[in-house]
């Protein structure tokens, strides 16, 4: 399903933080949930969503539902390599995807998926596309499978 | 499903602290996750499954998978009753599901479950039942039904 | 120079969390400065000041600075019992005095104390006694002796 | 005072998340706390004091006090240079102190200290140029005149 949008991977780096272990010995698993946050600001940075114009726009994005599997403990110090890409995109609602790695070893360590919408100024869903249509028009052009997916639903529907 | 076991529930209540606000004015996702867990403890500690006893007897349980959605904010000062239950335990892995709502109008905030294994001293999973025999009989005792599941599936299986 | 204002004390408690712990074994320091907080904000509800009431007003209470001096160490589970109260208030700026002791054994955990000021719209410093009169008012009646001194050092600049 | 000892600053930069935001729009001053051990980790390291290989010969080192004044307020995205250096070392104790500037305009958000301890596995005072010699060396040829400075002091002593 993934394979549908273009793979515009971005490779986010988190140092593992002392203040960040718990007594098992190791990153408790709260945290990985903020990673996934920094990622996914870093990656909507990078494809010319920053979360502060968004927000400055008066749009804000809350959390609809995170999903974390967690496949191997993260230490003190470790270096994790967060693969994020956008999964799906609806316009008004959007996935992401992450997986975690030691950058050293290459070690999966949890693999993740959130979901996410737009909201107005009113606490309603917000269409990017009509409110924000420069980012929009932005985001059609780096994902032009996706863009052709959309289409082909927006047909079906039809 | 999970009226497979006994609807052994406890209601946990957390108070929304100020510091887990973010700018958007609401309770940032990722302390649900802490939430969850702090649900989790006093759960445990009221079915006999103390954490501090199981991580005395070396053995630790950490987190395998969390899964989270999102329904309404919630916001600094809400109480949030979180309904918590055991919905499924196989002897090493076990799952806990969570209901939150808002103390006062009983809106739902957020549901989840977690899942969790049980791993000894060596890293390797351990079997409560083998290694903490007393903490086994307690649970299977308040569990009947779900014990009895268990029996069907071993039986089934076999 | 405490003992300048009625002892008007609260008792906060603050269970320590699973999540609060670091790979020490014990509960990370910097939690103290978020269990100033939480005891802070359910004593100026006591007090009359609710901080939900003084945001709704348009004035935030920014922290201006902290100090904590870790005497024992806490552990998870620990009942952390603070004792809380004002040690000045100059209308514009105030002091928070902490004293943390585990519940059971009366040990002194932590000492501490924090300054904050009250803010307007603009980002200036509010003066309480024009902006919340109300609150002002209520605040110099639980505090007597507190106004009395007050009222010296203006003489006294005079 | 702070010139007693070679002025070996390391600057250490920390980029301000979205979770460590409050409704205040601004970040929450408890991360402060936890961004100076980020500071303190990574200037250890450079100094040839990894906290990793200090944990792993059974010595921890246990924060005994922190004082934060905050002086500008620190947003979501902004980059936060800090200043991090030993201010004082007795073989025992050790206090560092901290600057924390925004990168871009230099303009000083906050100034700190923490103090610190070296335990050993029996939970007592560990003395590092006894148990850990080697790093203790380092230390010394690091700072000489804080080095000075201390023969001067066990000189004035005597």
């Amino acid at each position: 399903m993934q394979n549908e949008c273009e793979e515009k991977i971005m490779k986010y780096i988190h140092q593992a933080q002392y203040y960040e272990t718990d007594q098992m010995g190791i990153i408790h698993h709260s945290n990985y949930i903020r990673w996934m946050e920094e990622a996914r600001i870093a990656y909507m940075d990078e494809l010319g969503f920053p979360y502060k114009k968004v927000e400055e726009a008066g749009i804000i994005s809350p959390v609809l539902s995170v999903q974390c599997d967690y496949k191997a403990m993260t230490y003190f110090g470790d270096r994790v390599c967060i693969d994020v890409k956008l999964s799906s995109f609806r316009g008004v609602k959007y996935e992401i995807s992450y997986e975690m790695r030691d950058e050293k070893t290459g070690e999966l360590r949890a693999s993740a998926t959130s979901a996410h919408c737009y909201l107005g100024k009113n606490g309603r869903p917000s269409n990017i596309k009509k409110e924000l249509p420069e980012l929009y028009a932005k985001m059609m052009e780096e994902f032009p499978l996706l863009y052709e997916t959309m289409q082909k639903e927006v047909s079906g529907k039809a």
